[in-house]
């Protein structure tokens, strides 16, 4: 595996670490998938380590969960 | 800004995400600091809005905090 895999649910707080993550690692290097989207790669996800969402998964097989201090306004949006 | 900066406390835990940071990201992009060696830096940290270590400061202001589910064997650590 020499890719990252970016998983999310689609809120805005997840977006936003999308484009984050994106900007970073360059997105040729980097798979994004929406599990609320991609319902079967729940189950891949959960093999993996992902125990929350944002949560990317490194080339080496660890899995970073990213806990953003959400705002009232990411909440709301 | 053109650097990221990784703030850590030094726990394995934060060894682990700093070493998958470095090598996604690429060492020349971002900025390494322990906040239990350096902690002038920690009112640095908290005014960019870091809650947590470890956590990722983006070049464009966003703050990533990386939790990873800690094993066991890395608390013990």
């Amino acid at each position: 595996m020499t890719k990252s895999v970016f998983y999310h649910a689609g809120c805005p707080v997840c977006i936003s670490a999308e484009q984050d993550i994106v900007s970073l690692i360059g997105s040729a290097k980097v798979e994004i998938v929406h599990l609320g989207e991609q319902k079967n790669r729940i189950a891949e996800a959960e093999a993996k380590g992902v125990k929350s969402v944002p949560a990317l998964l490194t080339p080496n097989g660890n899995v970073l969960h990213l806990n953003f201090g959400a705002s009232m306004a990411d909440v709301k949006g």
